[in-house]
């Protein structure tokens, strides 16, 4: 396994692999490497790519004043070891100065998208995501790259930029890994205190709630809300959203005709934690 | 020579092209070609290129509101001819559906560069062209693109998106092509009526004025302005700007040390004609 930390040096080094003929796989992640992220890659590797290339970066554009950029996890180590134990082939590990030297002023949007749910709680975000997505692809040119569906606004958002601009890239959406009660795995949980990753679990509870309504047939997206609402409500400090919304446009619907995503984000002391179900399309364990 | 309608089948071609071990070299324009358009292709040749792609694409993303999209000169037969007699391989030619089809969203921005000159007068037009030339660069994947440098700030702004977000692009700088009185080619001179036509050398002949001022010493921008803005004035109905400014950062500057680009936008009637000449680098002849 390869660590390379210059963008013109891994760039080079996707562009022999894709010469010789590799079916390059992407994941790009912002490192504290957990079971969600091993299954991106196993995930690409059931998709028949034969060199697999992982970014460790976190992405300050993509972190707003006051948010958690400062303390966010870094666990660079384990984080090698565990791709080596996985068969990555390369893992990119850049610098902030490497990924935005200075005079660096391009930024990408996607419109729509990126404005409710996450993006109204976290201004910024989105853009910051679009734009070191946008050029993580330029630097390694693979055939497929790998999104978790717990990250689901951005996943959609990855999807729109890839079409909108012909990346010659296949999007893969890999399931959510939960803990065993549950919980979404996250780079996150590692904030809560023990007390705090038991209460932790309202989220899965909720969605569990609304699951179930929906298969016993309720499809009003206020009711679906009021009862992923309530366990959150119950043991979380503060909600910004429980939110039933069209699964392709994000955009908020009364009355559930196929599917939805049914997206939450609360908060627990400083910890903010977000899930998702999609009702109609996924069972939650 | 193929001429393309799909992006899909034009991205295949290029794609195809590129593993046959072709050195694909880009000329993106808006059609209407003219011997400006035809220097740049010779331009990639010259540089090795054995492969050569060109787009013809009114982009609506770079028009604003009452500018000139609807009379915009569409001459496909001619140009086709003239891409043709150069020994163009593939020429994509997309309807509007066809680069931004319904949903689309997706927008590129290059901060500080689009700002000035242009920007002051065209708001949304350099956020248009970053978009379509990003869109463009990821549907060929060319290892070279020329551009004139008669829209100097535009070669400024992809040279910056190029290098912003990794696009493996060699940009190749044009010098302008000019009429045998001076005046720089651009599609737009069809606009003009054999008396507006002979007016709009007062550009050229400002830009003159200050290249012989600057030759013999000159350096301050305000009166390099002021020569060049002399026979402009005297010539057409309205100008825009002429400045002095960095040649990297397009920031106004009061002197000049080693080089500087002065650039002229101004209008005759209905039409908006550019040009500009970096001191200190290029003459007039």
């Amino acid at each position: 396994m390869e660590v390379i930390c210059k963008a013109k040096a891994f760039q080079r080094t996707c562009e022999e692999a894709r010469q010789k003929g590799k079916s390059v796989g992407f994941v790009p992640t912002m490192g504290a490497l957990h079971a969600g992220h091993l299954a991106l890659i196993d995930a690409l590797r059931a998709c028949g790519c034969t060199g697999i290339a992982v970014s460790i970066f976190v992405n300050p554009l993509q972190f707003g004043p006051g948010e958690d950029l400062d303390r966010y996890p870094r666990t660079l180590d384990a984080d090698l070891e565990a791709c080596k134990s996985r068969g990555v082939d390369w893992v990119f590990v850049p610098s902030v100065e490497e990924m935005y030297p200075a005079g660096f002023s391009t930024k990408v949007r996607v419109e729509g998208l990126s404005e409710g749910l996450e993006g109204r709680f976290r201004p910024g975000h989105f853009e910051g995501v679009a734009t070191v997505v946008a050029k993580l692809f330029a630097l390694v040119g693979p055939c497929r790259a790998a999104f978790g569906r717990k990250d689901y606004q951005q996943l959609r958002l990855v999807e729109r930029l890839v079409e909108d601009l012909a990346f010659p890239i296949e999007i893969v959406p890999v399931r959510t890994v939960r803990e065993a009660d549950g919980l979404a795995m996250s780079s996150r949980n590692r904030y809560l205190s023990p007390e705090e990753r038991k209460r932790a679990t309202g989220i899965v509870r909720g969605l569990r709630a609304a699951v179930e309504a929906f298969e016993k047939g309720e499809r009003l997206a206020k009711s679906l809300e009021a009862l992923a609402r309530a366990p959150v409500e119950a043991s979380f400090d503060a909600i910004d959203y429980v939110a039933v919304v069209d699964p392709k446009s994000l955009q908020p619907i009364d009355r559930i005709e196929e599917k939805a995503l049914l997206a939450v984000a609360a908060r627990i002391g400083q910890t903010r934690l977000i899930d998702n179900v999609v009702l109609g399309e996924e069972r939650l364990l």
